[in-house]
């Protein structure tokens, strides 16, 4: 009887509501324990009550992030969180009735959003070596296509994209006129990156978040790097104030000490070396993916390791989608969780 | 050449960069000294970097929010801030075409997000004397409108809205299928508030923020509480983690702890009483409206007012639009702070 949006009356939206604060949390992919507590200190004591009841102030990281980038203050846009970003890309550039070409499976808020605005999304499936056909994703780019999502690296898996594979699709989608959206979430786990080709392509913007490495999910920021022409529109479509207080503080702090980068990077994959020694060591097999994550193909259903685990107080995540119906996936971490890990994961997926 | 969405390539959004930090801010109706010390480190001792890492759980504010209003959970969405609150009220309820029918002067994202969503703002014009005639308000209301918005109170000009009136308009939007948002961004100000709306009519959703008495605007926190049929349709549209941890964690403590409700309210409410005694006492025009702002009609032009007070570290609010050309806005807050900016005002607008 009261209007709704027909896209968002027909979308579903999943919801969880248990909390997750008292388990060993290696199902979504964050830092299970966080910023090292000298650095955070370091933030805390910037925090004033003043300025928690102050609308936020951007553009002093905005400045920072454009040196860290080497680009202008127009080539950035803070967002809150990810999903904000993939918000703004579908509102803004995302054309109602045209296709998004993605692959599948993939984060499944780009599916939701193309939803929510009116597209059509179709992805490329993996099928169960791993691997995606690259002349599928080309086939796929035609005018009738609005969006091209790129997640480097793909989660929960998926091969790298070579340069010359990352350079034709964004080739063909601008011949399309279609927007490709690189989406680097996983950035600094490994090297790998196409951030060059916001500067060389009209058509490229690239999403990063603080979530990830930089272990500040919970402060919801992160950016869209890009031209200043889509930006500028991107922008327009942004709340006034999309990001808080205290994300700007902490991501400033951390950007002032490059150093912790490093730090975290190096926890992150001492432990991760050992959790891929003893896998091998004991004949598992595995699929890493340049994140802070490994898929495991287990002795045991994922199901049951998933509720052995949990009554262990250790979450990991297991797949419904048939490709993945044999594997778990486990957020990598510094040594000592992985340690835990392992010691659960031994007794409770023992042959 | 690429599409970009026709609302928002005409949308014209304004921005500020320079920084307010080292002002005595008295232009947007913030707490301009926050949250009182002893409070505040009750809210920084909880905070812990594992839960920062995490992404936000908000089932427990929602909770708590839900036993303040007596209501369910089901009742309330968490927003970034009133403007996300704004955002999905435009974007879920809002009949591309139809029109959006509200006062004017008021709060201008209303205006922004109706353009966004190809909504035609049509608002009934406050006189000279800051009156609004019920009238043209009631016959605005028409089977081709979709949504109609009332600030409780409006900023920032405006009479309170009796019972009667309010009701008059939420039936007549009824009869004609328009959402009612009634947005109490100043609720604690003044004991006006139309919250028992949402149980009678089926039409109507409420906003409230975090950002003003409760002063943690850079936190940004809000909510909608409506009935769960329109709360789930919103919820659809939100964010995955609209909200962060941080402002989950304030907004908690302050739940926890209302007294200090109380506190900010006394103290508020002695800083506006001073400032208004002064005023009278030196025959000045001007209009309190409550909330946390004083219109005041100077003696000097306002641009002159503004260009000497931002001189003196202060800033003020003043306007373009005609009706309020004669007019300075300023925010209240407590004595100490009313003091600094009477001092300097008087300086500046001597006859």
């Amino acid at each position: 009887m009261y209007y709704v949006n027909p896209n968002i009356k027909s979308l579903y939206r999943t919801s969880y509501n248990e909390s997750r604060k008292q388990f060993l949390r290696l199902d979504m992919n964050e830092n299970p324990v966080g910023l090292p507590t000298e650095f955070f200190e370091k933030f805390i004591d910037n925090i004033r009550p003043e300025y928690v009841a102050m609308y936020p102030e951007m553009s002093p990281l905005i400045d920072k992030l454009a040196r860290y980038l080497e680009c202008q203050p127009s080539n950035i846009c803070l967002t809150n969180g990810s999903d904000d970003a993939i918000r703004l890309l579908f509102q803004v550039f995302g054309e109602p009735g045209k296709k998004v070409v993605s692959v599948s499976p993939s984060f499944e808020m780009y599916s939701v959003y193309s939803n929510m605005y009116g597209l059509v999304h179709e992805p490329v499936t993996y099928d169960d070596d791993f691997q995606v056909n690259l002349d599928q994703v080309m086939n796929s780019i035609d005018h009738d296509t609005s969006i091209v999502v790129l997640l480097n690296p793909n989660s929960p898996i998926g091969t790298a994209w070579s340069e010359t594979e990352v350079r034709a699709i964004i080739e063909k989608a601008q011949k399309n006129n279609a927007i490709v959206a690189i989406d680097e979430a996983y950035y600094y786990f490994s090297s790998s990156t196409f951030v060059h080709y916001v500067d060389k392509y009209d058509n490229v913007m690239l999403f990063r978040t603080f979530s990830k490495m930089l272990s500040i999910a919970g402060a919801r920021i992160g950016y869209i790097y890009s031209n200043s022409h889509l930006i500028k529109e991107a922008k327009k479509a942004s709340s006034t104030y999309a990001v808080n207080y205290f994300a700007v503080e902490i991501a400033e702090t951390i950007l002032d000490n490059p150093q912790i980068i490093e730090e975290l990077m190096d926890k992150e994959r001492e432990g991760r070396e050992y959790l891929l020694a003893q896998l091998e060591n004991h004949g598992y097999e595995y699929h890493f993916n340049n994140g802070n994550y490994l898929l495991i193909k287990t002795n045991k259903h994922p199901q049951y390791l998933f509720d052995e685990l949990k009554r262990r107080k250790i979450l990991i995540k297991v797949y419904n989608n048939p490709i993945l119906s044999d594997w778990i996936r486990v957020t990598t971490a510094n040594k000592e969780i992985m340690q835990i890990f392992w010691g659960s994961f031994k007794e409770v997926d023992h042959n």
